[in-house]
């Protein structure tokens, strides 16, 4: 594939951000890789390594490491931004104190701010000045880091207000192995990779409960429908829950055992506290967070979630794991599908 | 729950039939379960199991076997259909022979009529008079029996031309532990159920070649869009596939070691010939007939499933799984839903 080089830095040398580096450096363009952990640097630069997060992986050659963030935006115009949510403000501001040019942000991270309720992108265009900041774009679907670097077969959707911005990302990402769609419903992409974690939450805690493969497949259809009617009443295509950034995604967080969120609900699950768990996984369960937000943002938009809200009366209110499972399964009878067919027809009559 | 009790015959007495059976018995209704092996049918009526089928279980006492359909039929309005697709057109025969009152038909399979490319329902309607058929009522969705016969939590869809008919099925089988959602689109529940049987070969080819998580998530992604794709060209609603009918059954049918389908074609993953796998099965596996209807009816309804033609090639033109799976996934890029849109604009034109 002849494709044009070009120079792209990579903020956040995690698993995702390092995975990421390693399919652009595959596609020969240059990437500069910032992370704020000098020893993981000269690590990245020295062995081509990065044993905390992708242990056993060769990097290639192509990625270089950098600590100075005004160093790695040297004459960058594109910038993958893979930190966890809660530091994007912080970075920001150091991004907009360094550029050189101005930036095209692909983002990577799934959330909702708390309490701003912002989606990612609504966050970073909060943030940011149009002076410096050209383009947002989202890249999100199915795709464990580990299974990326692994250069298995992984398939994801990206999308812009601007779809010539995401069409740029798309080139160049995609290659054989890392198959790269467009998609121009930004709400929709961003939504579904937030809210999936939810789900997982409430898949654990079901499979912890030994409810089965029946109830799993049931709860993520119903969690599906959830996340679809939030997004709908939030403006999104309810088709974008069917592709790669929704059921896509769903299952892949939803069915590994390497999911955190999976894994904390299961605990739950098995009846432990969730001090405990979220002491037993010693990092953010992004889930968490999440849930409130959500829960929010079903009372803003008066939306119905009852999966959402059996959660976060587990989470918030010390509800009992079973309690709520059992309450969410014997929901009266209704047609599959009407809830969402009212959100639309009222957006219809808007 | 008091609810009118009603007199039902299942027609098939294996594992879905008797797990159906088990659910309408605790419900308070009488249940006349039909099967044509008269030992099968004494240990249902002496010992109240049926260990070939549903081993360990206990069966309630309110159902009945029965080894003559004439019995079975006295008196009786509503029978439900379990018995396997090929069998449909003989046994449809006896029923017309044996009925007493006319009769709504609940069927519970999932396929196509090769050749034909007729839909269960289809088929019912082609074989019988409406003097004694009275409504075809579909219920579908992520079940397996042995869960269900365990009173795991269930859920699943009913659909009918005649609504009134598929709540009338609703009220007969909702409880706590299996529960029934209504759905107005009979050609979207029927597609669903029937078609997912292909992806789950193909998912568990991917798995069989060691592809990972990321590449039978994008598989089962694509593997909907497809189907639906071909659903909203029959007429189905988009919005189904999204359901327990759709994506649903699709995940429990991908992601179980016990789908007959997954299993064979994870020996195919694994590098045995078709024969060979077919024979280690020693039972049918519906989904290399389905493959075989649905490349059928991709072609006559134009449409494109690029996943159903490559498993197509393996199962009947010699292709190799690798080679072919590997084609799949390095299709040029594109944006994610366009063909469906594409479709959903010409019907619109139409």
């Amino acid at each position: 594939m002849v494709k044009e080089k070009e120079s792209i830095a990579v903020i956040g040398a995690g698993s995702w951000g390092t995975a990421l580096a390693l399919v652009i450096a595959d596609n020969q363009h240059e990437v500069r890789l910032w992370g704020h952990n000098q020893n993981q640097i000269n690590e990245i630069n020295q062995n081509h390594t990065n044993e905390k997060y992708l242990p056993g992986i060769e990097l290639p050659s192509g990625i270089k490491g950098y600590s100075s963030i005004k160093e790695a935006l040297a004459g960058i115009e594109i910038i993958i931004l893979a930190v966890p949510t809660k530091a994007y403000r912080e970075v920001l501001g150091q991004i907009e104190a360094a550029h050189d040019k101005p930036l095209t942000i692909v983002h990577v991270s799934k959330g909702i701010e708390p309490d701003s309720l912002l989606r990612i992108s609504e966050m970073i265009e909060e943030v940011s000045s149009s002076e410096w900041l050209k383009d947002i774009v989202v890249l999100s679907g199915p795709s464990h880091a580990e299974e990326v670097s692994l250069r298995h077969p992984t398939t994801v959707a990206v999308s812009s207000k601007n779809m010539k911005a995401a069409e740029r990302v798309q080139d160049i990402f995609i290659n054989n192995n890392f198959r790269v769609y467009t998609n121009p419903d930004l709400i929709g992409v961003e939504i579904g990779g937030a809210l999936k974690n939810i789900i997982a939450l409430a898949a654990g805690i079901t499979d912890g409960l030994g409810y089965g493969d029946n109830a799993k497949a049931a709860l993520m259809t119903r969690g599906l429908a959830e996340i679809s009617r939030l997004g709908v009443a939030m403006g999104a295509n309810p088709l974008t829950f069917s592709g790669l950034a929704g059921i896509g995604d769903l299952i892949v967080t939803c069915t590994s055992v390497h999911s955190r969120n999976w894994r904390a609900g299961n605990m739950l699950g098995k009846g432990q506290k969730l001090e405990e768990v979220l002491e037993n996984m010693g990092m953010v369960v992004e889930g968490v967070r999440t849930t409130k937000a959500a829960y929010q943002l079903a009372q803003k938009y008066e939306v119905n979630m009852p999966i959402t809200e059996a959660l976060y009366d587990v989470l918030f209110n010390g509800e009992e794991v079973k309690k709520a499972v059992d309450l969410l399964m014997n929901r009266s009878k209704t047609n599959e599908m009407e809830e969402l067919f009212n959100i639309l027809d009222s957006r219809q009559q808007d």
